[in-house]
Order: structure tokens, then sequence, then C-alpha cells
């Protein structure tokens, strides 16, 4: 059994790593750590963790947990994540960071968007982005995975065929992103009160939402062309999951169809387990998948415009976080990388 | 008081139409019909509706009802609206009608979108599209008012100013609409059970959707020029309430801002009691409108690429149905136009 | 119009007194206060509410408000409203409380179950428990009304009809309240967070909810004996609405049906406007009421125990808060008790 | 691998015992049968399944399906499954029926409860009543496992400890029991629909829920006396889950605590793998066993009416009946009783 250690693990995205890894048949959690919660049980915060009732939230002290696990997952808030990232693999240890503090390669970018500068540019570029399905190869032998945004995945699983392929205009590609409210996380505002989202439903961070930089450099990176995308996230009223409808102008005078995106989507993504490229009679949904590392994929084409519209949806705390920091995992670990990732969505 | 009558009154919007008028301080509801469920009391089928508990449902007999009723809403299905619209007219009724028969005026779209031919092609010609904002003149002396879908009121409302002040490329716009679940009506399925519609987000319809022609027709009318849209709607677990995020390429060179545009829109809108523009830090959202006839406008410009987006939020039964619907009457019957429509919405 | 003014107005129950205010007939809303929210306007905490753009949240300065307003509503926090409501009674104010700070006629009861001793014995004297019905008369000629809190007013509503005609055993009376979130406040608690409160189901303060000493006292008051009643209030993810689920022992030998409660609630409440008693097919429920202030009754007994089971829907912070102030205020200000009080629950 | 069949998976319930034997280590599901929806991939009802997506729906041939496997789940209604389920019990095999029609032992009561006589009376006596903590050993070698219904596994697992060990007065139960919206399974009703059920909140077949009987007669073959039970079922819009809120008068003179209780249930379900007693801090819910086989009881004592307050919380479809159901299955099967049932809670 591989030993692991989650550090900061008292939000949403921390208790889903804690469910995912406890059902893992070849890891193991050894140390969990929260400073506001230490001392507490960890099923004060996740009670339905009853299965790590043995475990207790700790002090975040890389020198002794250094010792107890082998690979460490990093959930801290931005800004913080940094410094403690760097702790664990200086004393050699493989980290799995969830945070967004080693996605964007430019630091620049980094202190334009987070406000603060970076202050291991190095070891930035060591991380290796963990869109698994993207990086598989480089995330095998890395010390260091930035785990993509929930949005960034959501958006970029659509958005790198029609890219990488041509197929569509770069200056027209909009994401019309719909959240359930776990991804605001543990917040304590009244807007994310049940009262307040439920029955609710706007849009916020309109064209300057942290995902934005992650999505255009990961664009560039795949494509090899400066994209600019429209990103609008919305809040909506569900605990779980992400869909994006992805709008694209196909390019002249090739009139495509759905079909024909089917048929290259499918290529595409052939032989990836957690990919589903849904018939046209069936829409993405993220009900579908909610508790799973799924992500599904539908394509249309309005043809009286000329427009692909991929829909893509999947769990924000499963293939949109914890599920694919799994995922990284299992690679880094050399085990089979849908180990302890196989349940299907729980549905209704 | 003027009498009214509701024919076709068992769906939520009839409900809602027959919730405001019993409100009316000047309208008295004489006739509510419904087949099925004729000789019920109101208050089976609308339990909140105890203030008509006198009222009944009966059988919709075109004859005698227009003796008993000076206005009359029809709220039956589409195909089946027409004839009975006819006859009401045809009696000297003045007629609003909820359903889409009247909406399209060019009798071939008609027929390709609803699969039906349209056997009325005069009355047709007379009826007015129930858009009040942009038609209130011709509403004032309509026989017929074609009350618009509530997409179509949601879409049209933010997109007219852009539309008809040349702002925006027009091969580049795009609605991406999220509705709550009352806008699929009573309809039995199992998609729209609580327990399959709670917690799921998706898409329908894609570019097949019968409310694209109405605006498509609607900004054609209103900006002189052939418009091609991109309408994708989609499911919100929410009871009411439709968000409209509709993007479109400004035109270049000059540079557009949020305060631009707001600024185009407070003129444009000057003096509509129903339309508030919101300040750039307050988000459009269906809850703070829920059961009033308002809408909500916000106003943003992605800078990075040079896109308006402009957000739109009404109540599906209020602005978007019922209560347009009798904002129109207002209008036809010389009363003040918001007569009973001054309810703040019901938050949280 | 009458003058009024709103002390504390920045939570959910201040916001449907404005709500309520501001769309009666006879009443202008002249000062709203809120010490964390002076100076923003009260569209910033209440976006629905932009009929009262013009109104801006001040400071509680008895002094100046006493000379603004005729009648006080105050919806401060317990143990902060006492001084307040003392201050605007002096001042010779009628003052409606939607604090327990004048509820509890015990002094020493108040002390045991708000940890704070009552600094004003002698006005807590005068001061009228406001569940309208039953307190008409000392009602309209009162200096200070204690307003009910919301589950108590559902409770009372069930109970008294069954305690007062002695029907039941008195040892035997169970409540198993259901109450929508909003009955929580604005807590910014995690428990009350969309995400943790939605799909979420649970009962709390079993025994020691602070409305269980108001429902005795009044069951006392109008019984004539002791009481003693099993109070187990429960979180349901709703906005708004109480379902009360009341049990009681039926007095042997009689054997009663739910024909016989009907006919005596009936009686029993006969001409009282705003309560529902409902036939034996039809359930009460809170989203019938919403946005109103009805109280819906359904009567059942379980014949092969001999239990009469009395259900009692209706909105917290209608007729289980601000509507019942509202409607308080009318018989103060001898005004029609319905004023402003007319409108249906908005459904679905 | 163990070869299952499931005969009538069309609705939720069939759909979760999918789910649940999909990811089960030593089973395989072999046949799956809807008469409806013959001949369509599982994934077209369920597309959360896409594990069995080489799985279509077939017509239920018992001749030809007991050659394709050795135990059979019936989940087909009411009435209907009376037949199958013999047929397959004639055919040698074993069979899980989580109808209701072989709970009643008593063919009268029966007949009274479900309009129908029993026409397997001698088949009935064999079946076993799968509350799997109270009759594992008879579920071992049984034949015919008749699967609870998912209050009466609510209730009785919080009442049985109390009635055995006699604590209460046996005329004073109280089960005042809440349901999330799939315990109405796929019924095209249009309460059950979104618009009506979300934020809604009623109860229903007050004193004669089918479900009561069977509660009945277990407390009797449990404590060797005969007990009534006041039973109140309540809707309630989340997806999953029950709560039961049991309430009943303790025995004088002596007076018990809640630490008393807890004790007493603690030693009673000492090593029971899938009943959780929690401390008097915690509050059962729901959402914290959803899509797990566990069952959450927390105790409390109203001191001052000397009433033991019990509340069991389950996933109605999982240990009330689905996950239950593969329970009986390991047991059957002589597997692990926790086999393929380990899963957490997924939370939020």
């Amino acid at each position: 059994m591989h030993k692991v250690a989650v550090i900061g693990a008292s939000g949403y995205m921390g208790g889903e790593l804690l469910r995912l890894l406890s059902q893992h048949p070849e890891v193991q959690v050894r140390v969990v750590t929260s400073e506001q919660s230490s001392g507490k049980p960890v099923t004060d915060l996740f009670p339905n963790l009853t299965v790590l009732s043995h475990l207790r939230f700790e002090p975040a002290l890389p020198e002794a947990i250094a010792e107890r696990a082998d690979l460490i997952f990093v959930s801290l808030p931005h800004k913080l994540a940094q410094g403690t990232v760097a702790q664990f693999v200086r004393r050699g240890k493989r980290v799995v960071d969830l945070s967004a503090d080693y996605r964007l390669k430019n630091t620049k970018t980094y202190q334009d968007w987070y406000q603060t500068p970076h202050r291991y540019p190095s070891l930035l570029k060591q991380a290796v982005y963990g869109l698994t399905e993207f990086y598989r190869t480089k995330i095998k032998k890395a010390r260091l995975i930035a785990n993509p945004g929930c949005y960034s995945t959501a958006a970029l699983l659509g958005l790198v065929p029609l890219v990488q392929r041509k197929l569509v205009r770069l200056d027209s590609i909009i994401v019309d992103a719909k959240s359930g409210i776990s991804g605001a996380g543990r917040s304590g505002l009244s807007i994310h009160q049940f009262t307040e989202a439920n029955e609710g439903l706007e849009a916020y961070q309109i064209g300057h939402h942290r995902h934005l930089p992650e999505i255009e450099q990961e664009l560039k990176a795949l494509a090899g062309r400066s994209v600019q995308v429209t990103f609008t996230p919305h809040l909506v009223p569900l605990n779980r999951g992400i869909l994006c409808t992805i709008y694209a102008k196909l390019n002249q005078p090739r009139r495509w169809t759905a079909t024909d995106l089917n048929d290259l989507y499918h290529t595409f993504y052939k032989n990836e387990p957690f990919i589903q490229i849904l018939r046209s009679d069936t829409a993405p949904n993220p009900k579908y998948v909610r508790g799973s590392n799924l992500c599904q994929i539908g394509l249309a084409v309005d043809t009286h415009t000329q427009t692909a519209i991929v829909i893509t949806a999947l769990d924000n705390l499963g293939k949109g976080g914890a599920g694919q920091a799994v995922q990284n995992m299992n690679l880094m670990l050399g085990l089979k990388e849908t180990a302890g990732l196989t349940s299907s969505g729980v549905w209704p």
C-alpha cells in the first residue's frame, strides 16, 4: 500500500479526495492536515467518511509528514500552497497540487491574476499541468503536478480537438460555463447560503475568472497559436457538476455536421477510459457523472450559422478536481490509471 | 370592472395568469376553461388560488363565453389555439393569445416549425407581436395580440438595442439561454420529474427550438436586416426564471466598454417601467424578479475579445408570459400599463 | 398614509417586512435601519426591492426616528431588541417587536432560555402576544406587540382548538415541525450553505428550541392548564415554509373522526380571513401559501390508535413573521385587518 | 462470479440495484428485463451506467432466464411480482423480491392492504423478511427473501431495540417519516414533477400507507406483543433519503437519558457493519449516507415529557432497498456480508 498525505483537507475538494482515496485499493491515507480543525476527527468535517474515523486532522508540519507519506496532495488555498508544495518537493516527495499555484507557466501572468509574486519559478518550470489525457507521459515522471481547475478541465477537454485540428476560427471561441455551488467552496458568503443560491442563477466574474488564463495557456500549448477565449462562468443551484457550452465558428467552405464532429472526437479520445462521446440523441448532464471521474462530451452543429457547439459535463469535484488528482497519482505511482476510479455516477 | 375569460387555464401559464388577474384592480375573471378539468373548482388545480374558489373550469364554448367576457386570453397548446382564437375574434372579442400560433408572420415558416398549416392567414396579418416595449402603439389598437415566447422576450429585450444601433457583427450573435423547469409545462415526462431534473443541467433542442424563428423574425423587423442567431436553451433546476447570456462581437475599430453599453441601454429603455438596467456590480438573476413582471439587464464587455455580453433575467411565467399578457391587456383596455403588475419579486 | 420605521432590517424577516409594507396601500416606510449596512441603499441587500430604491439604511437613533415614524417595527436579534423596543415605547411610539424579547411573560423563563436577564419587566407586562386570531381586542389597543415565533404560530394555530375544547390528553402532545432554511436567517454557517443544506434533512435542538416555552405558555393561557409539549424542529431544503405535524391522543370513549375535527375547526376559525381549513383530500403544503399571510390546516384521525393528526402549513416569513406583524399593525392603526395582505401564494 | 438477473429493472430501485451489482466484486449481471423498454440498451434508461452498456433490456421469460442466472432479483410492481417470483422459485432459483408481495405473512392482511388475493400462500410461508440485522440466519438458507420497504427498514431499525427491551409504552409509538421523491418512483404524476415537488413539503397517506402493516407485523414478531403505530409519511424535496423521527413514551418510574439510550443501542447493534449509532452532538442526516448501505441512528430523550426520540436516516434506494437486497444476496451466496457495499456516502 502506498502511503499518502492530504495537506489542507477541510474543504469540499479535500473531502472528495479523502472519499476517493479511502476506497482506493492500493493507497492508504496516513496524514490529513488542517490548521483550523487540528485535533478534530475527520468525521467532524465529513460525516460521510466514517471509514476514516481513525484519522484526525493535524497541523501541516512538512518535516514530520514527509517521513510518513510517499506522495503528498496539497489542497490549500491559492498563494498558501506555493511554499508548502516547495517544502515537500525539496524533501524528495512527489506532489499533486490542487491549488492554482503551479498552473500558470508565466510568472508575470500568475502575478497579474493572483496579485502576488511567484516565489518558486524554478519549481514552476518543472511542474506538469495535470490534464491527464494530454500530458500522460510527463505526468508519469513528474515530481510535481499542477492539477487543473475544474472549469479549465471541462473547457479544454471540449476545445482541444477543435483547436488542434484547426476546424474553427480562433477569434470566435466562447465558453459559457455553468457550475454547481460546491465550486465556490465553504465560503460562508450569504450568496452561497441555501436561501440565496436556491432558485437563483447568475453569471459572475465575467471575463476575469482565474481559470481563463489557464485555458488560454493550454490552448496555445496544444494548438501552437495564441487563442483568446470569451469565458463566462455561472452559478447554478446544484451541489456538484459543471456543464460547459462551447461555441466556435467552423472554418469555411467545408460544411461540417454533428456526425463529422462526433467521428472526430471519437477518434481523438479513442481508448480514453474517462471520456465519453455521446450520441447526438443524448445530452451531456453532470447528473450522470456525479461522484465519478467521467467527462461526457456532446457535439452539435448549428448549420444555419455554421457554429460548432461542444458540450462537456463533469463533476467539478471528480474529473474537475479530486478524481483527476487520483488519476494523476495513479500514473505517478505506476498503478493502473483507473484504479479507485471505476465507480459509476450516483443517479438519480 | 372589465370582464375577462381565460381559455385553457390548466397549465402553469394559465395558473399564473389567473393569479395576476385575481389581484388586478380593474379586471374580473368571469370564465375559466379546461376540457380535461371541466367541472372542477379552480383550486383543485391551483391550490394557491383560494381567492378564486368560486370559479369552476368549464368547456370552451366560444358562443356562450363571448357574451360573458370582453377580452379573452387563450392559453391553449400550439396548433389548438389557432381556431379558438379565430372564433373569438370573429365574434368581435379582443384576444391575447399566449400560444405560438400567431407569432410567426410567414405561414411557410410557421408550417416548417410547427408541422401544420396556418389556417387563418388573414387574421395572422392583423396579429400584433406583443413585445410591449416595442409595439405599444399597435397593441393599444390591436384585436389580436400574439404574446411572445418566454425565451424570445428575454433574448429580444437584450438584443434589440445592440442590433438596432448596429454595434455588433450580425453573424456573431449567440444566445445561451437557461430556463427553470416550469418552462416545460406540466409535461408528465420523467426528465421533468423532481428526481431527474433536480441536480441536473442540460442543453436541449440545440439549434431547433421553436423560439428561434421568433427571435430572428423580430430582429429583422427591428434592425431591417436578416440576422441569424445561434440559440441554445438549457434546463436548470429551478421552478421559475430565465437567464439569457447573449454574446456578440462588437464592431471595430471603436473599443466599447461596459459603461458605454450601460449608458446606451439606459437611454434606450428610459421610462420603461419593467426594464431594469443594472449597475455593473450587480448580476441579473431571475430570483430577484420571481413573481413580478420585471426584466433585469446586465451589461459587460470582454475587452480582450471585444465581445459584448448582455445578460437578461426574467420570470418565464411573468414578463416571459402571463405578466406580459396582462401588460398587453392593460394597453388594449386603456388602463394604466402597470395596473396589477406592481408587485416586487418574492425573495428569498 | 401612516409612517413606519423598520429597525434592524437587514435579515430575511426585515426584507419580507419591507416587501409587504412597500405594497401596502395605507402605509409608507420612512426609515430603515441597519448598523452594519448603514449608508447602503436597501436594494444592495434586497435586490428585489427596487420599489424602495430611494431608501438607504441608517443607524438606529431612536430620538430622530421617533419623529419620522408613527409605528415602529423592531426586527433585531434577541437580547438586542429589549432596549431598543423600550426606547421607542418610552417616546410614545407603538411598536411591533419581531424578536423573542417580549414574548415570554415570566422573566425567570426568559432568563433560563435566553441566558440574559430581562431588564424591562414592567414593559413586558404590557406587551401583547401577537397571535392575531386570539388576541385581536388587546392588539388593537396595545402599545407593544410581541410578534410570535414562526414555529409557535404554526403549532398554536393547530393546537389551540384541540386543547381548548379538551379533546386530547394533555400529556400526549407532539409537534414534529419542519422548516425551510430561511428560518435560520443569514447565518453564514456552513450547514446552511447550499451545498450542505441541499439534499439534506435533519432534526435540531431537540427538546430545547426556544419556541417551545412560547408554545407552552400560550397553551396554558388558552386552555387554563399546564401543558408539556414534545417539540422537534427539522431543517428541510426549501427556502420558505413551515409544516407542523401535530399528534395528540384523543380522549376516550368517544371515537372521533376526521370529519368531526374538520367541523370543529371550521367553526372555531369561522370568519378568519387567513386560516384555511382544508378538505380531507387536500394536504396542507407551505408551497401553496408562499409569500402570503395564509395558514392552511389539515385534519386527520388515525382511528386505529385514536390519535388526532393536525397539520399546519404557513410561510415562516409570512404568517410566521412579517405577514403577521403587518396584520397586527393593521389592527393597531385601525385599518382593515387584511390591508396589504391579500396576495395569493406564488406557485409553482 | 455468481450470475444474477434483475427482473423489472426500469425504475429507480432497479437502476440502483444495477449500479451496486455492476460494482460488486463477485457478481455479474447477466439478464435485465423490462417489458416496456425491451430491446433498449440499459444506458437509455440509466445514462450513468455506461459500465453496463453491453446489456439490453429483454422481456421477462422465466424459463430462459433461469438458465442464465443463479439468483434472481425481482423489482416489479406489487401484485405483478407474486407470480414471477413463484415461477423462479419453482425452477429452483433463489429470489430476492423487492416488491411488497411476500412481506405480509397474513394473507388476509395482504388482501386488505393490496386489494388483491395472495395466490401463493405456501410460498409466502417460506419467504423470509429481509431485514438483515434481525433475520441473518434464516436469510442465509432462504429460497425467497421479501426485501423490506424503505420506510419499514428505517422505522424498524429505530424501534426494535426500544420495543424489544420494553422501555416504552406500546400505545404511544409515533413514526413521523420524511422521504425524498425517488421513493415515489417514476410516477409521471404532476405532484412529483420538479416544479410541484420543489419548494413543497406535505404529508400523504396518513394512517394508511402500506408500509404500516409491515412495521406492525415485525414489531409484533420481535416484541411478542401486538403494537399499534401511528405512521405519517411526508414527501420532502430531495432525491434520495429517508429520515424517521420516532416518538415513544418511556416507561416510568425510571428516568432515562439520551446516554442510557445511546449505550443500549450501541450494545444492541454492536458489530453491525451498516448501523451507525451517532453521538448526541451529531444529527442523523440521509445526506451523509447517500449512495451507501448505511443507516444512522441518533437518540434523544425529551426529559420534560419523558419521551424517547429515535431518529434514523438512510438512503431509501440503499439500505432502504437495493443496498439491503445486495446485503441479503451476499448472505444467500455465502459471500462476505459487506461485499460490494463498502462505499461511503457521496457528500456534499
